[in-house]
């Protein structure tokens, strides 16, 4: 992990924050070459899970946020560390790390070893609180939002009614969140200010499926095989979502959507593991959650987590907000108007259940709760539902750090006068890479090829990122571009300006991960290289 | 004004932030149509600024940062409101706005006018402030960035000494900022939690341009004939950067490269005022500003600002941080041994000159200023120096809106019945257009329409941001695209499936902003959409 460190430091790829002022805890910034890998994954994601799809669509939100949205979600009550303080010493130390953290005063004790004067545990909250407007008092209180999620619900009514989608449907963002981690930790792993890619992923309630479609799909119905990448073509084959997908197969589908996305952009399955929550683990309102973890090198760690919500956020938000975040569908309606009473009564039922469940849960007094659970239970009769959700939730820089530590690799090369050195490869997908191709004159001093490299640069560069680069032995480029992660070079020589005339107007292509090198027509570089990075 | 915030909200472009809890003062959310839009234009700045240059690069930095940047920046003293406080309404107020505001107790009369007891007006930050840790104390301070541009500055010597660039080399950078406005308005113009674009171009001062070419060219040099847009190509026809530029050169450079941005996403000339801040207006260490205002329907406001800095930003942090931020250029040594002593002279002298005025500005104890002094312009002679910066510095969000302030238009029709309707259409440049196609089967109900248009989607998708649109008649379909904005529908009928055979495998394209049609092959459709949206 050090040299993975050193390298993200010395080629720019990753940086301290604040580093000329002493670094701050939990904050890292990108540098040249990490900005565009992550812009890259980034880019990726969006377009696999928005552009390329007819069901979801993208939202931009703001990080502070209403503060009530925090208390609908949970998050101002139970979003917390139990934390003690030492009266003696005034430290402040996470009740659960007592046995790991060494005394300030005396630090050959640990912390609940030593004599100081400690308070009980009390929650201290992990969101980060500021003040909106000029006056500092409570009704001022606001927080930086401590996931993207939230904004998605909050907005979820403006959406269905402004996007001409229909559920089943998505909503996703992009996003900075904030957590103020008592101990970050693993590098950039747990950071106190980091980015995430959500999906809110809206489906009917399986009684609500039932209804319309007769029966139900469950997962294992999915068809697991058709959802398998194809290893030519290096593209998914999905299985397209069918109307009678219950949570279940909604679920599943993406999980392996959400695993074919992590192999698409280079991390082998072999690297990563799925770990399905068991039901003791699982948040109280959860149906079930996957989390896609990656062997990193501090141990096996989670890259995303996907789960299956059911309505609990959305009813959150009805409640906290007053709003109705119901849906109607005149489907449901028809559907509902033909089945016989014994059914209707069945479906009812197993809805009106649910509910109230989850009222109940909410502490709604049980008089109340069983009126209202039973009010959404008429709904369906009306072609009325609250919908639930499936979430895939990915951390981006856990997921740029996934890339880097499986992409490290060195080479030890003996040169002809038997010295020995050993360098780095970074071997990124083309997908990922921040630089895709790097165009090198094989001499500077030489206006020709200058002008001729100049021109491969400019017929490449509206297409893809390039990185031009003169200076140095044309060893020590290809070492450079190794090192970046730069799947190509392209070098330019006197061949290339017409020194062997059946060379004329080709260049030397030289691949990053074995080194190899062919020769190809100027004229068909686009097209050979543009499959390659997308 | 009015037309376009409820346009904006009927079809998803921007929703109040927290809506559903009653929003939150100075805080907006794009939706679907204004994420895409938000996208398309910080993609193409990313692209013009930096891919597309051999001489800008990325980074993404923390919107926490150590909170001595802002010291060293002057905003924690100086970034502030003048605010009074009422001490019978308690309510506080902006200094300079007590003859607009209401008094809240008693509206009929401003707050300048009523009998509260007032305090004397006292300076307000704004910048949010923060918590960072567990404890809540004066070291644990920390704030939201109120702009991106300080991180560049911080992270300066890291970028250079990774990035292979040497000055002149810029460093950009997109990304949230936040300031706490007293009075946030007109819409999304001036709102608390905003994004911005910004680059710092690092240029050698003056003196190191004469000792290196002997002479400085100005700002007339730098032949703006060059610089103007080719309408045809509707590309830029650059001049190239010159060695011999010095920071008027470049100044001019910018703001050029920056208008010509905004007419190539569709901004007219005409829209655009460029405004050459007075002496008088600047800040004390900048040597010249000129703001790109757009005509706006509520005033004339800046959209960019682009700045000659000097070598303020670096000298602070160098100051702050006790890290020298002055950079080597092996150039200069050998030019300047050279020179012959009486040039020499001269050239040290206007350097001692310039940096002793900013330290004394900066309140520094004159013979420790003129020690320093000294020893910056005693550099030159060993190749040092510290750079100079251009920042052309851009809002994002005042950008889109102007977009969408600029690509609004009503049109208004009379069908056969003689019904009026008057209907929207936004004309914006294909190139920032959220969907660039609508894909759209004749009718619904015909499986081989269907089929040959999710064909035609499937065919574009990979390329561009496509709707698949089935709902409603053809008319109804391209009046809502025309009101999305989307430049171009794509429309698969029985001529396209062979009714007429001659007409086989074509499809009609209509134009948004005339609603002209022509008719085109399957096989053409992209090469002939590429070049359109790029």
């Amino acid at each position: 992990m050090e040299k993975i460190v050193s390298l993200c430091k010395r080629r720019g790829f990753i940086y301290q924050s604040s580093e000329i002022y002493g670094g701050i805890n939990g904050f890292w910034d990108y540098g040249p070459l990490g900005t565009e890998l992550k812009r890259n994954v980034k880019e990726l994601w969006w377009n696999t899970m928005i552009r390329q799809r007819d069901d979801v669509v993208g939202l931009e939100a703001t990080i502070i946020m209403s503060p009530q949205i925090w208390k609908a979600s949970g998050h101002v009550d139970t979003f917390s560390d139990p934390m003690i303080d030492c009266k003696t010493c005034k430290g402040r130390f996470r009740a659960d790390q007592t046995n790991e953290i060494p005394c300030p005063q005396k630090p050959g004790k640990m912390v609940s070893e030593c004599h100081g004067e400690k308070t009980a545990p009390r929650a201290f909250n992990l969101m980060f609180q500021t003040y909106v407007g000029p006056v500092q008092d409570e009704s001022a209180i606001a927080y930086l939002r401590p996931e993207t999620a939230q904004a998605i619900f909050a907005q979820f009514k403006n959406v269905l009614e402004t996007s001409r989608q229909k559920v089943p449907f998505g909503i996703a963002q992009v996003g900075k969140a904030f957590r103020n981690e008592v101990t970050p930790r693993n590098y950039t792993f747990r950071s106190r200010e980091f980015e995430q890619m959500e999906l809110e992923f809206f489906i009917k309630p399986d009684e609500v499926v039932e209804t319309i479609s007769g029966r139900v799909a469950g997962a294992v119905d999915v068809g697991r095989a058709d959802l398998l990448v194809d290893p030519d073509a290096q593209q998914r084959v999905p299985t397209a979502p069918q109307p009678n997908w219950g949570w279940e197969a909604w679920h599943k589908y993406w999980v392996e959507e959400r695993i074919a996305f992590y192999e698409g952009i280079g991390l082998p399955r072999t690297t990563l593991e799925e770990y399905w929550q068991k039901p003791e683990e699982l948040a109280h309102y959860a149906k079930a959650c996957v989390d896609i973890l990656f062997k990193f090198p501090f141990g096996t760690q989670e890259l995303e987590g996907i789960a299956a919500r059911s309505d609990f956020d959305l009813s959150q938000h009805a409640r906290f907000s007053g709003k109705p975040m119901g849906v109607f569908d005149e489907e449901l309606r028809a559907a509902w108007s033909k089945l016989d009473e014994a059914r209707k009564a069945e479906l009812s039922k197993r809805y009106y259940e649910a509910r109230l469940k989850y009222l109940t849960k909410m502490g709604v007094e049980p008089a109340k709760a069983e009126k209202e659970a039973k009010e959404d239970a008429a709904g369906l009769a009306k072609g009325q539902y609250i919908p639930h959700v499936i979430e895939p939730s990915a951390g981006v820089d856990r997921l740029i750090l996934a890339l880097i530590c499986n992409a490290y690799s060195e080479v030890t090369e003996t040169d002809g006068k038997g010295k020995t050195e050993t360098r780095v490869i970074l071997k990124f997908h083309p997908r990922v890479a921040p630089i895709k191709a790097a165009v090198l004159p094989l001499l500077k001093n030489k206006p020709e090829l200058v002008r001729k490299a100049q021109e491969v640069r400019d017929l490449l560069r509206p297409w893809m990122n390039v990185f031009y680069d003169d200076g140095g032995s044309i060893g020590r480029r290809y070492a450079r571009q190794d090192e970046a992660g730069t799947p190509f070079c392209v070098t330019i020589d006197f061949d290339t300006l017409g020194e062997k005339p059946e060379l004329k107007d080709t260049v030397t292509i030289r691949y990053r991960d074995d080194g190899k090198q062919e020769r190809l027509a100027i004229g068909e570089l686009l097209n050979w290289l543009l499959p390659k990075i997308r």
